[in-house]
C-alpha cells in the first residue's frame, strides 16, 4: 500500500472529473485529497489528487492517458525526497532558514550542495554536512562563470530544483532555459514593483508603506517568471532603506521556504507564466 | 439552461467523488467548479459543486440520494437572492456597510427589514427603502422583549438569515434554537479571546498587540458558535480602548460582510461546531 | 482652554526639541502627544505636537518663528471640521464608505458636495443630505470638462481636501497644480505596481498572489504622488480579474477612508514626494 | 563621541519633555531619535531617546534625577551586545532562527549557552560554537530540576535575558521572580486565547480561521505576562491541528526573534502588566 500524487492538466471538457474518479474507483484507490480548477478564460483544467491503495503506476498512467484529451499533462508521483541545489552569494538568512528546516526534517529534500560565488558561508554550511562549492566570478566573463556554475550543477545527478537563496548574479537565457520550471528565486520586492537592482532602495525612494518579497520560477526575463508566493510587511517613514532591507529579510526567507515546500510537495502547476497552486 | 449549487455532506467512504461525478456526467451537466474536503478525524466528506445544464432538480436529488450513504446531507440550490433581516442596536458602521453593498447590487439578498431596540438609525435605513422596526426593550423583561423581536421576524416570510450587525442584546436559548444556523453575528474580538462584554476594554487591559473581529453562527452559548470568518489589525501601546474600538470597527464590518457573502453564496457547511467553507 | 495641533518641519539642527518644548513650557501649555522624526539623509526635522492650555495662537506662532530655522514650516491648527469635496464616477463603494462614516459622526469633515461625471449616484448621495453635482463629460474635450469641474469646486469656499473616490478620469497638470497636496486619490493597486488603466486586469495577467490599494496625494503624474496608506489582500489562482476587482473594493474603501482620516487629523507631512505620518 | 540610549518613565507632569531636552541641549548632546508616550489613564510618561555626543554618563544621570519627579525610572545605556541564555526542549525552529541571526551578526547579543532538558539539539548548537548544557528532568521533582537549571544559568555572569525558545516546562514562581522582566517566552497562540497546553489542538477544536503566536515576558502566571509582540496567520478547515502546528512554527520563530530584537535594543518598557514599545 502506498500513496501517490496524481497531477493532471488538460484542455477542459465535460466529464474530466468523472473520468479520472472512475479510474481511481475501478483501480480501487482511495482519494485522500482532491483539488480541481478550471481556467475558463483559457479552457484549461487542472487536478491534483492524493490517492492511496495498491497502485500499479504504469497501468494508472495508461488508463489516464487513454481517458484524457490528447496532449494532457499527466504525472503520477510517488512522494519522496527531491534533490535540490542551492545557489547563494553572501547573505545567510534565506539559506540559513532552509538549512535549519532541512536539519529539523521538515523539508522533503536532500540538499546536494550549496554553490556560491563567495566562500564566506562555507564553514557554516559544512557544519550541516552539506557540500559547499565556491565558484568565484572574479576575473571571469559572465558566460564563463555561468558555464562553471552549470558544470557544477550538472556534476550532480537528478537535480529536481535549483533554489536561488539570494543569489545576486543575473542569469542568462542559456542558464534559464536549461532548467525550465526548476529554478526558484526569491526577489526582495512585491513584484512586479521594483524589478531589478536594489529594490529596497527603490521602495524607499518611492515612499511605499508596505514592502514585500516574491518567490517565483525563473523562466525568462529577470523577475518576470511565474509567481509562486508573495508576502508583505508594513513599514513607515521611519524606515530607511537599510531598515527595510533588514526587516524584509524575514519576509524573504519565509516566502522562499514556503515556495520551496509547495514545489517539493508537487503542488504547483505552471501555465501561461502563472501558477496554479493546490 | 440554468446553474445549480450542489452541496453534499456524508460519512466518508471510497468512491463518493466517482458516484457524484458519474451522476453529473450521465445527466449531462457541466461542472463549473468543484470543491471537496474529507475530515479524516471524523470520517466526514464535504463537497460543493456548481453545475450548469438542463437540470431536472427532482431527478438529480433522487439520483444523489440513491447513490450516497444514508443520512447524507444533500442540497440542490438554484442561486437566487436570499431574504435577510438585520438586527442592530445603535451603531451604524456594520449595518451601513451592508446597506451600501445592497444598494450597489453586490449582495445576493433582499433586506426584508432592519429591527432595532432603538430608533436612532431609522431615518437613514428608510432612505434605503428598507423597512425599519423599532422594538424598544424599555420596561420589558428580556423574554418579553425577545418574544416581540421574534414575532417581528416571524411576520416576514421565508427568512433565510438573521444578521446581527452589532446587536448588543444577549439572546436566550429559545431564540437561538428557533433559528439554528441562520443567525450570523459579528463579535468584536478575535474569538475565543475576550468573550462577553466590552472586548476592546478587555483587550486593552490585557495589553494585546493585535485586535480582531469574528463572524460566527449563533447556535448555543454567546460567542461560542461556529466561526465563519476572522480578521485582525495590529495596534500598539498608544491605542486606548476607545481607539481600539474605533479602529476595530473597520475590521468588524468587513468580516461581517464577508461572512454574509459566504452564506448567501451557499459556501458554508456547519459541522461539529465548526465551518467548512468552499 | 483649547487644544491645538502644532506641526513643524525644519532643517535639522541641534536643539529643536529643546526650543519647541521650551516655548510650550513657558507658555504654560501641556503636551498631550508629541511625535518627532529626523530624516537624516535629507537633514529634515518633523514634529507634531498636540497641546492644550490657554493659547495665544499669534504669540505661539511668533515664538516658534523666532526660535526655529528660517524657512521652517510652522502650523498651529485648531481642530475643527474640514471641508471636503468628493469626486466620483460610477462606483459606489468608496464614496458610500465615506458617506456612512460621515453620517455616523466619525469624520472630522463637512462634505460640501459630491461631483460626478455621471448621475447614477445622485439619489443615494442626496439621501445623506449631501449636494450632488453632475458634470457630464459627454461632448466635451477634456480641458473643457475639467474647467467645469474646477469651476464647480471653486464655487465652494474653503475647500480643504478633494477626495477622488474612484474618479476614473485622468487629471491634467493644470488641475493638479491648482490643488497641490489637497487631492487624495485611491488607486486600485499596490503602487508602483500596475500604474495606469485596469490594474486588476494587469495584476491578473501577471499572476500575482496579493492585490492591494494605495491612497496618495495627486501632485504630478498619475499614480506617482506621495503615498499616504497602502493595504493588501491575498488572492490565488481561482480569482479571475473581476473577482480581484470585487474583492479589492474592500481594500480600496478602507485605505481611502484611512488616508482621509489622517489628513483630517493633520497627521501628514508631504516631503520629497513622500509622506511622514504621525 | 559615543551613542547612548536614555530611557525614562515617570509620573506625568507638565514640562517633562522640556526638562529632558533642556538637559540634552545643555550637555551638548544631539538627539538622534526620540519617542514619547503618555498613558493618560495612569498618568505615566515614557520617553526613549537616542543621543550622541561627548557624554558624561554620571553627570547625565545626576541631571536627569534632579530634574525628574521622584521615583522616576531613569536608564542611560551604552549600546553593546547583551548576554542571553536560551532554554529549549526538543524543537529546533525557534532556537535555529536565533542561531542563524546570531551567526549572521544581526543580533546585538552574545549567546552564553543553550540549556535544554534533552540532548537532541546538542550537535547542532555546537556547530554554532555555542555551549550546550543538558539538564535532564528525568527522575527529578520539578523543584529539583528547576534548581539545577537556575544553578546553570547563575554559573554565567551578567545574564541580561533568558529566552524560552519553545521550552516546554512550566516555571514556578520562584524561578520567575528570580528573573523579573528578563524571561522572554514564545507562546504558540494568539494570547489570551488558548492559554495552557497544546494551543494548536485547542485552536483546531474551536475551529478558528486564524492562528497566532505571542512573545511575552514571564513575570507571573503562565502565559499571562506582558505581551511584547504578536503575529497571526490565516488557516482554513483543511488544516488539521498538526498542520496548524507546522504552519504556526514560522509565526513563532519570527515573533520570538522580533521580541528579542526589541529587548536587545532597549525599546521595551514594562508597566501594569503591559509593554510600551518604541
Amino acid at each position: 500500500m502506498s500513496q501517490y500524487r496524481v497531477l493532471i492538466d488538460a484542455n477542459d471538457e465535460k466529464g474530466l472529473v468523472y473520468k479520472v474518479s472512475t479510474i481511481f474507483f475501478e483501480m480501487n484507490l482511495n482519494i485522500l485529497s482532491n483539488s480541481e480548477f478550471v481556467d475558463k478564460e483559457n479552457n484549461k483544467f487542472f487536478m491534483r489528487s492524493v490517492v492511496d491503495g495498491d497502485i500499479d503506476k504504469a497501468a494508472l498512467m495508461t488508463a489516464l492517458k487513454e481517458a484524457l484529451p490528447k496532449n494532457s499533462g499527466i504525472k503520477v508521483i510517488e512522494p519522496k525526497k527531491k534533490n535540490i541545489i542551492i545557489l547563494a552569494t553572501k547573505e545567510l538568512h534565506a539559506l540559513g532558514d532552509i538549512l535549519i528546516r532541512h536539519e529539523s526534517g521538515e523539508l522533503e529534500a536532500n540538499i546536494l550542495a550549496v554553490i556560491s560565488n563567495y566562500d564566506n558561508l562555507e564553514s557554516l554550511v559544512e557544519k550541516f554536512n552539506v557540500p559547499y562549492v565556491t565558484v568565484s566570478h572574479e576575473n571571469l566573463e559572465r558566460p564563463e562563470h555561468e558555464t562553471k556554475i552549470m558544470e557544477t550543477i550538472d556534476s550532480f545527478e537528478d537535480v529536481d530544483y535549483i533554489v536561488l537563496a539570494k543569489y545576486m548574479r543575473i542569469l542568462t537565457p542559456r542558464f534559464v532555459e536549461a532548467y525550465e520550471n526548476k529554478i526558484i528565486n526569491i526577489h526582495h520586492s512585491f513584484l512586479p514593483a521594483f524589478i531589478g537592482a536594489n529594490p529596497y532602495k527603490q521602495a524607499y525612494d518611492r515612499g511605499v508603506k508596505i514592502i514585500g518579497a516574491t518567490a517565483h520560477f525563473v523562466n525568462n526575463n529577470l523577475d518576470e517568471g511565474p509567481i509562486i508566493a508573495q508576502e508583505v510587511k508594513h513599514v513607515d517613514h521611519a524606515y530607511g532603506w537599510k531598515d527595510m532591507q533588514r526587516s524584509g529579510r524575514d519576509v524573504e526567507k519565509i516566502v522562499l521556504s514556503r515556495a520551496l515546500k509547495l514545489a517539493l510537495e508537487d503542488r504547483i502547476f505552471v501555465y501561461a507564466n502563472k501558477t496554479v497552486i493546490f
